[in-house]
């Protein structure tokens, strides 16, 4: 992300809050102070309780995008509560529930911005962290801080029918898989593979049979069997047995692929019908090989999405509220959170770490 | 192709017939005598006129995609005239002009053979040439022969308006082309990228151009430009040159790749906006390596698509027809095969060869 774009308020006040940030690719994070703009008309003041720990984070704290500028505050999973807003809100008033995703703003004129898809901005989004901060000037911090200042156009309503801490991983999780679910129109009839039960997978999961589909979660490890079942699979296919990834051979009319460690695109796509989609959300880090006859015979795409815009965002939380769909998480202190990251490798946890935000005013 | 399909009529009389043959995979074509069936009362016996040179028998006569069962006699490109019919015929009579593709046969009653997507039949479709010959047993043999008997179900209707042998090629370059342009409503109002100027590509060139859509030819060649610009493209972009690239990056909402070299797909990938997709129809021998950020952001598709059906076959033969759309071709004797096959090699072709059947007979 380049933080070249000029400040457009470099006189905004700041006001310098609690973090965690990793000053290098090489360092574990620790407690930082960062500045917080004075609330501008349109902004939405919000006091974070929790914020999710997304596989994202641990890449751009490492740069393994490469595109890692530093110090990084991560967290783009974010809920809290709102504290204080700008004479110009409507949505929120001090005391409501709020939630932060991965975006705090975009052009708004280009046309993926004008249809809804702020994702798609042909500008570029700017990311909740690591980008570039058009009001203070720098980088832009994310949720792992005590409190963040985001334009109401880019937060959203949450229920308080649900849990709080479960819902905070819905803002990246859940959309990244709720988006090309609906995207590519899973529902009744369709027979749609889940590949990888990981904190994406599983939410993936819970949606596709939410939406109707006979769902067949594949994963590596046999281990996780009965937890597919539990989350909501139809069937558990272990993809390591030939076998099981035979019989489920060109009968899947969409697979969403939540994996982002390298793996054998070829031997998903197999599994898609004529016409089938599959659709990776996660984004391994070197290219994945393609067999040009797996596209060809039959007739089948591969495809890529990347989370959702802000109103299909709020759509999938109102979805979630009446549906009563949270993440499955394990609650954290942010001082216990580099020692997550290296379980977050070894892909040690059901399904997503989420820091209780108190622990930072300790 | 497996050649263990039983023969349903072993004991059906056939008739010796001039070919040309390939015994290995590092033989030269030469002559060589095969047996054509008796027609049964569904068969249509064409003396064969003219015969395209398809890359693809390049590929099988060579085993380069290591499922040849030799000899092999190619050919799929094929128009030529009804001299006999089964007493069950109803479409065709003696003297009509007729053609067949790359196909001969399917097993009718899958999902796809019922929605006329014979060539992704649930079982495989019998392949003109190095298919199992369900009627003789043993294998199918293609189009650089004397005639050919096929069942009624998979000849196609030809008009007398176009030249004969320019129409060959149409049987698969044509179609290859003509499907995935349809599939993916190729139209109007669109910018549409066609990647590779040969046998394919030049068809690609002129049928998005005919379907309405503003083309940008791509290449690798500087020198095809004029010849781009003449068979209908639009724009002619020459892939190497960075500039070029980057001025179309993320502006095509459909792109046809028609090479079947291997090269960077990520770099045509990157020329599609929003949604976009595009569609393989060369197959290339390796895996190509896909980045997971070039499908992710945008929303992307990379698909495949093989010849069609026999239905949109027809479709687009009369559409040629009322369009005055053939194919470029190079018309060439029977006895010069094998230098055709080393001039395809290296690109010297614009952009077909066309082996007229009369040279045969010598």
């Amino acid at each position: 992300m380049s933080t070249s774009t000029e400040s457009l308020f470099t006189s905004t006040p700041a006001r310098t809050v609690k973090s965690w940030a990793a000053q290098s690719a090489t360092s574990a994070l620790a407690p930082f102070s960062i500045g917080r703009r004075e609330p501008l008309p349109q902004d939405v003041v919000i006091d974070i309780l929790y914020c999710g720990v997304c596989h994202s984070d641990l890449h751009q704290v490492r740069n393994e995008w490469h595109n890692s500028v530093y110090p990084v505050v991560p967290g783009h999973e974010i809920v809290g509560r709102v504290v204080k807003t700008g004479s110009d809100v409507t949505k929120f008033k001090a005391g409501d529930l709020a939630a932060v995703g991965c975006m705090v703003d975009s052009c708004r004129v280009c046309a993926s911005c004008r249809r809804g898809l702020e994702q798609y901005c042909e500008k570029f989004p700017v990311l909740t962290y690591n980008g570039a901060d058009k009001v203070l000037g720098g980088l832009t911090f994310g949720g792992y801080s005590e409190s963040i200042v985001v334009d109401e156009a880019f937060t959203l309503k949450i229920s308080d029918k649900l849990d709080l801490a479960a819902t905070a991983p819905l803002l990246c999780a859940g959309i990244t898989t709720y988006s090309p679910l609906r995207h590519w129109k899973v529902g009744p009839g369709q027979k749609v593979g889940i590949v990888g039960l990981g904190g994406l997978g599983h939410m993936g999961v819970k949606f596709a049979r939410a939406f109707g589909a006979h769902v067949v979660l594949f994963t590596t490890s046999a281990s996780k069997i009965d937890d597919g079942l539990r989350l909501g699979a139809h069937e558990v296919a272990v993809s390591k047995d030939a076998e099981q990834m035979k019989k489920h051979a060109g009968t899947l009319d969409f697979v969403l692929d939540a994996v982002s460690a390298n793996h054998d695109i070829n031997a998903y796509l197999r599994l898609l019908k004529l016409d089938g989609t599959l659709t990776l959300v996660g984004a391994p880090e070197a290219p994945l090989p393609v067999s040009a006859f797996d596209l060809i015979l039959p007739r089948r795409s591969f495809a890529g999405s990347g989370i959702g815009g802000i109103a299909e965002t709020q759509e999938m939380l109102d979805f979630c509220a009446d549906h009563g769909i949270v993440s499955d998480i394990e609650t954290i202190a942010i001082q216990q959170v580099n020692e997550a990251y290296d379980r977050l490798l070894k892909g040690d946890v059901r399904y997503r770490f989420v820091i209780d935000m108190a622990s930072l005013k300790q």
